[in-house]
């Protein structure tokens, strides 16, 4: 009898959790055929993208994205929506640049150049100079002072092509972007062109953050990027002729920081109030295109997460908040004001996770947590199976929810097939038109199946 | 001391695996190496479809591709490069076609359309009719030919937007644009529009295609494809004013069959020269666009593989074949004899792989073989996860090495990130410039790994 009662106990939980399990894979089903056929996110892109346009922090158009994400938000409905004051950088490019390569007095060739983020303008009559070309910041030293004093550097070093990870790749060359002005200021250099990050050879200069380090602001010099096809064209040129110059205008200028915000929002979580699931993206851009992929694509799929978990048949048991950080690009501010809250105020996440990789299909995570929980996460893998979500890796996240480690059990970073990622990115083709709906689709419900998964299943 | 040998000899052959294994992990890594720094695919792909074009069977670019990759397979080297004769079809679309929507007389909205492959001209005044809305072939029945007899019927359905996978949603709504003239022409229609087979909203109508079956020349029907936008917006018109009429006008026309080739070359195995691993794809392409991703793509993959077997460090056990296939879009004329032959001559083929999926980043491989051979395959899944490879799938091949399948142990076909493939497929939009290199030469890098493995591995 007993021996009844226990097989029949067994068979129940057995079958239970084969209807829970069911009940999951449905769950996840509706997700990904909601976001295909009754999605949000595209036609929210196509707003934030054509309406307002690219929105460097600081200028009149992050302000309008800011207005416009809180109203979107407040229409959902959420539990509530608030901003959370933020002091950013303001840089402001100015006039267009201008640049040429002069093989001999009179004989001219413009070239495609734009100013990095932060950079100082040149003299209002531009530089002309010698280029010494170099492929390391090391290299500078080895150089030393006599050879590069009173040149324009230019750093040329590609990405290495033969990495499947883009962004390994990024890594392993944003050195020169982002160092190499005031490393080459301190050997005499007059201004410095870096070779854009950009696999692709075309006419696209790519922007970015650079940083000038502990230089007193009397011995900054200008930075600009060149597009790879210029950066080709350049350095065949100087081995033709180490004598040409070249000439480098522009105009662009740092302001005081302005106030700017974080837009916040939330849906209350039924159990667990206190404990915070996070998604979210950065909602500045630069401003040389109409910041699609990087980063309006995450901004629209973190709002598309709480599209679907503000619909009555997902009341999540843990709070669900979504963040649109300010000024990811040119100072992190925003997720350094985020992230100091949290900590003054002890919030527990459980998991922060960022979509920042661009609109295309989504192909998995980045996870910086424990073993345990990348374990747990893990064994969810199944569950992901049928829309080829497959890379589920240890190594990294994103920049913004980074800041987060100490107060969140999992930072996650959507991850995507991002082989065209670097075409698109700070420059002027990044826009609208460069997006496909079903691909921006399916990431917007592969960060729902996680965060789905995270508050129903639980991490422990 | 027999212990001692035992061991030794058990640890030789611990580290001569380890060491094989090593060899061909760094043979792996060489091939994606070389195709994303010293690749040839995306040169020949821009001459195929920039310098020759949209290549229909029995047309002049038809002609002038294969001269061109037959030139290119002998400047290899291979061991033998030859043309195998095939008659195919001939069909011209002539001017462009016409049609517009008159919603009452005089006021007529044009609207976008395209013949279908093999279908017949309108008379040279074209057509005008009322139009009647079906979403499946079977409502013909249903209608009668009461309803139908006169009109133009107007298949409406889209393709299933929730599938992951793209192919099966092309599956699911391509029987209207194969079938849907014959069935209609039996109740009376004067003529059919379809849909185009396209997940996105837009302006191109999509060609492809398509069938009389049995139908006497006397009853067929002209039949065409309309864009997206233009189905949306004549299915709205129509519930608006169901008595609207239709115009339609296009001249195409078939003509007797005419003489082509498949191009074929190889190299000899040095081990077992009878046994063929087929790599291919198809040459012919429809005519709207310069047929970049269907098929250039998997022509220049399949160059690609040979380029990398003829280097002297591939040196191949069994023969490496290349087929590029003639005529695949409108009559498989090119698979129907190059599969005669092999059974004629009793080829035996290991494996026969197809790349017709785009240029774009590949993710695996659908196969289509005993469960043996699946399984040998699958134990080499982890040599392909550096390269974000993933999917096995045994699932269907391709068009072309389908028809091998009692001559080959292994069917196979790329398997590539398909999201966007249906916007290209068949339409104007079909052009190099839609090709990413980076995923094109990693397409072919990963055909090139697999005939790698199973030439030097082995399928048993």
């Amino acid at each position: 009898m007993m021996k009844k009662i226990y097989l029949i106990f067994f068979f129940c939980s057995i079958s239970l959790n084969a209807q829970k399990e069911e009940t999951v894979k449905s769950k996840i089903n509706d997700i990904y055929r909601q976001a295909l056929t009754q999605g949000k996110s595209y036609d929210w892109l196509n707003h934030l993208t054509n309406q307002i346009g690219g929105r460097l922090s600081g200028s009149l158009n992050a302000e309008r994205a800011i207005k416009w994400a809180k109203e979107e938000l407040d229409a959902l409905p959420l539990d509530s929506v608030w901003l959370q004051t933020v002091m950013v950088p303001k840089w402001v490019r100015g006039t267009f640049e201008y640049a040429n390569i002069e093989s001999s007095p009179g004989n001219t060739i413009n070239v495609n150049i734009c100013a990095l983020g932060g950079s100082i303008s040149t003299p209002s009559i531009g530089i002309r100079a010698n280029v010494i070309e170099v492929n390391q910041i090391d290299e500078l030293a080895k150089l030393g002072k006599e050879k590069i004093k009173g040149k324009i550097v230019f750093f040329n070093r590609p990405m290495q092509g033969d990495l499947i990870n883009t962004f390994k790749a990024y890594g392993g060359a944003v050195d020169q972007r982002y160092n190499g002005a005031a490393e080459a200021a301190k050997y005499g250099a007059l201004a410095v062109i870096v070779r854009s990050l950009n696999f692709r050879l075309d006419d696209y200069p790519h922007t970015g953050v650079m940083s000038y380090g502990d230089l007193p602001i009397n011995k900054r010099i200008p930075a600009a990027a060149i597009s790879t096809n210029d950066a080709e064209l350049l350095s065949s040129m100087i081995a033709l002729n180490p004598k040409l110059r070249f000439f480098i205008k522009q105009n662009c200028k740092n302001y005081p920081e302005v106030k700017s915000y974080n837009v916040i929002g939330q849906i209350n979580g039924e159990v667990s109030p206190e404990k915070i699931i996070l998604v979210g993206a950065h909602l500045d851009s630069w401003d040389l295109g109409d910041g699609a992929h990087d980063d309006g694509a995450g901004v629209v799929q973190s709002m598309e997460v709480m599209r679907f978990m503000s619909k009555k048949e997902f009341r999540p048991k843990n709070t669900i908040r979504v963040v649109l950080f300010a000024n990811e690009e040119n100072g992190l501010k925003g997720a350094k004001a985020y992230s100091k809250n949290v900590k003054n105020s002890k919030e527990q996440h459980l998991l922060a996770l960022e979509s920042d990789t661009g609109g295309f299909s989504p192909r998995g995570f980045n996870f910086d947590t424990k073993e345990k929980y990348l374990k747990r996460i893990l064994s969810w893998k199944p569950y992901f199976d049928p829309y080829y979500i497959h890379l589920f890796e240890g190594s990294g996240s994103g920049a913004d929810v980074n800041l987060l480690k100490e107060n969140a059990l999992v930072l996650a970073g959507l991850k995507t097939d991002a082989q065209r990622y670097f075409i698109h990115h700070h420059s002027e083709m990044d826009t609208f038109d460069q997006i496909n709906k079903r691909e921006l689709e399916m990431g917007a419900a592969t960060m729902a199946a996680l965060v789905y998964l995270t508050d129903q299943l639980g991490l422990e």
